[in-house]
C-alpha cells in the first residue's frame, strides 16, 4: 500500500548537507487510494434516469450562460447549440455526446514519480484544504493568510504520509500582491514539495504562467504530453459560465491539462433545497461545462466535480457535513460514473470555529461519504475550516491523521488462510487470550490503523501529560514537523529556473490587489 | 417520521399542577428510524461462507465453556451436543437449526405506547451509553458516578428528540449498595421517562426484579404476552458463557423478555487480530449463545450483538472509531441478516477523555457505520467517553443531536415531481437564486436537518457569544434541558407500587459492595 522515499542527498555539499544527511527525516507517502472495497450507491436506477432526462430537459430549456465570452459562444453555435445572447441552449443529448472524448482515468504527474497519482477508476487522491483567506492555529488565532503560512501548510503536506497532492491555494496570501502570488504559491509547490499541485485559476494569463513553470520543471515536451497540473474551474452555478474561469480552463485544455468542472453550490441558495433538485442543476452544468472543455480541445483531461453544501434556512449560513450533503454527494457520484468520468468533491468540510468536536463530526461525516461514494479527488481532505474561510494548522495535522483511516477502510477484508485465523482461534480455545498468540505476533504490527495524532493512553498518565485535547496535541505535531522539515531535492538549474522566472514575472509589472 | 407528545396534565392538582401546565415544555421524540435507504454490504458472499462453515467447525472442534451451569450441560446434552467438563462441542448445522426458532423482529412496548419500538427488519432503534462507572461535565470534571447523576441522565434521555430508548446503566450508581442499585436504576427509567428501557443482567434474582417491576408497570398478563425490556448478556470472550449472564438470560427467555446476545471483544486480545478471524469468533459464540436461549424457551426474543473494538498493539489500550472496527461492524450486520435475527452492535464508541476532536471522529466513523451496516439496536447511541469509562453529560447531548443527522440520512431521496423541483429550476433560471422562490418557500422548513447543538452563526457573532466550543455549547444545552425537564405523568397507583417494591426489596436485604 505505500512505499517510503527517503529524501535523496541535498545539493551544495560540505559539512552542513553530510549533516543534513545523517540526521534526514525519512518522509514516507502512501500511494493514493485503490479501493478494494464496494461503492455505497443509494440512488435508484428510476431516479438516476429521472435526474438525467431532467437534466438533458434544463439544458435545451433553459440552458446557461457563458459571460463575456464570444469565442464560447462561436464554438457552441458551430456544435449545434442554440445561441441568444449569452444564453447557451444545448439539444437534448449534444452535451452528453460531446462529453464522450474525455477521459475516464488521469495520471497526473509529480516531480517525483513515487508521488504520481491516477484519478479514476477505484481511485481516491486526497489534496489539501483549497482557497481560505485566514488561517489559524493556538499560537497566533484567526488572521489574515501570508506567503509565509502558505509555505508551512505545503510543507506540511509533503510530510502528512496519507496525503497525495499538495494542492493548490492552501491559504490565500495576502501578503503578497493579487497578480503575483500565483507565481509564489506555484513556486513553493513545485520546490518545498515533491507532491503533484495544482495550477493557478485567477486569470487565463496566471494559467499560462502555471503551464510555464511546469515546462521548467518537468520540461516542455513532458507537459504537452503529460498531465501535470489538475486545476480547479467552478461553475457560478445556477448555470453561469463566467470568462475568466473559462478562459484559465481554455489555456489548461488546449494544454493537455487537466481541469476540475465543479459547481459551486449552497443548497436552497444556488439550487433547490431537494437533493433530486440540485443533482439535476450539477449534472447539467458539469455536462455543459465539460462539453464545452472538449470543444475547446477534445480529448483534454477532465474530472466530474461536485461542492455542495446545505444551507441553515434560519439564518442563511452555509453548512456541512449534513445528510443533505451526503445525499448529493454519493447521488453525484453515480451520475459521474454513468458518464465515465473522474469524480471531485470536497472533503473535511465543516462549519466550525474551531478544530473541536463539531469540525471533527462534519469532517468525518464527509470523509466516509468521499470513500463510499466513489470520490476520486477528494479537495479540502485537511485543514478546511469555517466554512472554508480558515486553513487551520491544527486542523490539517488532525484531519490528515484521519485520511489514515479512509486508506485501512479501502483495503477491504481478506480471507485468506491467514485472514482466516483458524490456527489462532484453536490455539487460543475458550477463556484464553490472543495477546502472544503465533497469528499475533505476525500479523499486530500491520493489523490495525494507528493514529500519529489522538490519545490512546490511560487516563492517569494523559492527566499528568497535561490532559490535552485534540487541538492541543495537533499542534505539538504541527510544530514537530515543521521543526523537522527538510526541503527535497531538486535539480539545480530547475531550481534557479523557477527563481528567475518567478522573479522576471513579479517584476514585470505593479502591484494589483484586485 | 416523527410525532409530537405533549405531557399530559400532571397528577396532584391545585395551582402548582396548572402553572406547571401552562409552562409545560413539549417533549418531541422521533420515531425509531426505518431506513429508507440500501445498506452496504461489503464482505463478499464467499467471505460470508468461509466464516460460517468456520465458525461450525470451531463450535464443533473447539467447543464453548458453560461456567459453573450444569443445567446448561443438560441442556446441550439432551440437544444433542458433546460435553466435557463445562466444554460444550457442538455438532456442525446443530446452532443455527436452534437459532432459527428466534423471531426475527421484536416489539418492544413502552409504557407511552408512541414510543413503542420495533427491532429487526429495516429499523434501527438509538439508546444510549452503558455501562460507565465515571461520569464527566464542564461543572464537575471527572468523578464516581452518583444516582442522582443517573437520573439526570435518564430525563437527558427523555428530553432527546432522536433517542429512542432509554437504555440501562446509563452509568454505574457507585453511592448504591451494588445489591440494591438496580431497584433504583429500573425505577428511575420507569418513572422518570416513558421510553422503553432495559432490565438488570447482574443476577438472575436482580433480573426476575427487573421482569417483576415491569408486571407492576404494565401488567402481569401484559409482560408475559408482550417483551418490554431488552437486556444485555455479554459473552466472555473467547467463548464462554459465565452463570451470572447465562442465568439473567434464563430468567428474561422464560419471561419472554428480549436478551441481547453480544460478545464483547477487544480485537486482538479477545480475538484474532485479522477482520475475517474475529468474526468466525464473534459467529461462533452468538450460535451458541442464542441456541442456548431457545433451548430454555424456543421463541424467546434475542438480538445477535457484537461489540468489537481494536487494540493499539503499542500499548494494549482498546481503540474505538477504527477502520477495523468498521469492518467488523459492518460484516457481523451482513451474518447477522443471514441468520434472520436482529442486530446489534455499539454506537458513539471512543477513546477520548473529553467530547473533543477525537471523540467526535471516533463517533461519527461508528454512527456513519451503524446507520449504513443495517444495525437495528444501537447501543452508547450519546454519551460515551473514555473507552466506556465515563458518561459525558455534554457527549450525551452532543450525539444526540447527531442522530439527527441518521434519521435524515435514513429518509433518503424523493424524485417525485416536487423532489425533482424542475419548476423552480425553470424559474430561477442562470445567475438568479432560489432564496424567494416557490419551491423553497414551500420545502424549507423540512428539506434539510437542523442541528440544536452546533454553531452555524458568523464568526464575529460567534466570538461576541463568547467564542464557545461544542463542549461548551453542549453544557449549556445540557443545563437548559435539566432545568426545563418534567416528569412524564404515570397512575398514581402504579407509581405507589413501583415505589414500595423498591422501598421493600431494599429494606429486605444488607447493603453489599460486591
Amino acid at each position: 500500500m505505500s512505499e517510503t522515499a527517503a529524501p535523496r542527498r541535498a545539493r551544495g555539499g560540505g559539512g552542513a548537507a553530510r549533516r543534513a544527511e545523517r540526521t534526514a527525516v525519512s518522509i514516507e507517502t502512501a500511494r493514493f487510494i485503490e479501493r478494494n472495497i464496494p461503492l455505497y450507491e443509494p440512488l435508484s436506477e428510476e431516479a438516476l434516469e429521472v435526474i438525467e432526462a431532467n437534466a438533458e430537459t434544463i439544458l435545451q430549456e433553459v440552458g446557461v450562460n457563458f459571460v463575456n465570452n464570444p469565442a464560447a459562444l462561436d464554438r457552441w453555435r458551430e456544435a449545434g447549440a442554440d445561441i441568444d445572447g449569452e444564453r447557451v441552449r444545448i439539444p437534448k443529448g449534444l452535451a452528453r455526446k460531446l462529453c464522450a472524448t474525455a477521459p475516464s482515468r488521469i495520471t497526473q504527474h509529480a516531480r517525483n514519480p513515487a508521488r504520481t497519482v491516477e484519478i479514476g477508476g477505484n481511485s481516491l487522491v486526497c489534496a489539501p484544504v483549497y482557497g481560505p483567506p485566514f488561517v489559524r492555529d493556538m499560537d497566533g488565532g484567526r488572521r489574515y493568510a501570508t506567503m509565509d503560512d502558505f509555505r508551512k501548510f505545503v510543507k506540511l503536506g509533503y510530510m502528512s504520509k496519507w496525503l497525495h497532492h499538495s494542492g493548490g491555494t492552501v491559504c490565500e496570501p495576502t501578503d503578497v500582491a493579487v497578480n503575483k502570488r500565483h507565481l509564489d504559491m506555484l513556486h513553493a509547490h513545485m520546490t518545498l514539495s515533491d507532491k503533484p499541485f495544482m495550477g493557478s485559476v485567477t486569470e487565463p494569463s496566471r494559467a499560462q504562467d502555471s503551464v510555464d513553470m511546469c515546462e521548467i520543471l518537468f520540461g516542455k515536451d513532458f507537459v504537452q504530453e503529460n498531465t501535470v497540473m489538475t486545476s480547479l474551474i467552478n461553475v457560478n452555478s445556477p448555470m453561469t459560465f463566467d470568462d475568466v474561469m473559462m478562459g484559465a480552463m481554455e489555456v489548461y485544455a488546449q494544454n493537455n491539462q487537466a481541469c476540475i468542472l465543479s459547481p459551486f453550490i449552497v443548497g436552497g441558495a444556488m439550487a433547490p433545497v431537494s437533493v433530486v433538485g440540485t443533482l439535476t442543476q450539477v449534472l447539467a452544468e458539469v455536462l455543459a461545462g465539460i462539453a464545452y472543455s472538449q470543444l475547446v480541445k477534445p480529448g483534454a483531461p477532465v474530472i466530474f466535480g461536485a461542492f455542495v453544501t446545505s444551507i441553515d434556512m434560519n439564518s442563511g449560513a452555509p453548512t456541512f457535513g449534513t445528510p443533505e450533503a451526503s445525499h448529493i454527494l454519493y447521488g453525484a457520484g453515480q451520475l459521474a460514473r454513468r458518464l465515465n468520468l473522474p469524480y471531485r468533491s470536497g472533503g473535511g468540510l465543516c462549519g466550525s470555529k474551531l478544530p473541536d468536536a463539531q469540525a471533527a463530526y462534519e469532517t468525518a461525516h464527509t470523509h466516509n461519504a468521499v470513500l463510499l461514494g466513489g470520490v476520486n479527488f477528494m479537495l479540502h481532505s485537511c485543514g478546511w475550516l469555517e466554512g472554508g474561510l480558515v486553513s487551520s494548522f491544527e486542523k490539517f495535522v488532525m484531519d490528515a491523521d484521519q485520511l489514515g483511516v479512509l486508506h485501512h477502510m479501502a483495503r477491504g477484508v481478506m480471507h485468506d488462510e491467514n485472514g482466516q485465523a483458524m490456527d489462532a482461534i484453536r490455539e487460543v480455545g475458550p477463556g484464553g487470550h490472543y495477546l502472544g498468540c503465533a497469528h499475533t505476533q505476525a500479523n499486530f504490527k500491520d493489523a490495525f490503523w494507528r493514529t500519529e495524532v489522538l490519545d490512546y493512553k490511560p487516563f492517569e498518565t494523559w492527566e499528568e501529560d497535561g490532559a490535552r485535547d485534540t487541538m492541543t496535541l495537533a499542534n505539538a505535531r504541527m510544530r514537530r514537523m515543521l521543526d523537522t522539515y527538510q526541503q527535497p531535492p531538486l535539480d539545480e538549474g530547475i531550481a534557479e529556473g523557477l527563481a528567475d522566472y518567478t522573479a522576471r514575472k513579479k517584476e514585470s509589472m505593479p502591484d494589483a490587489f484586485m
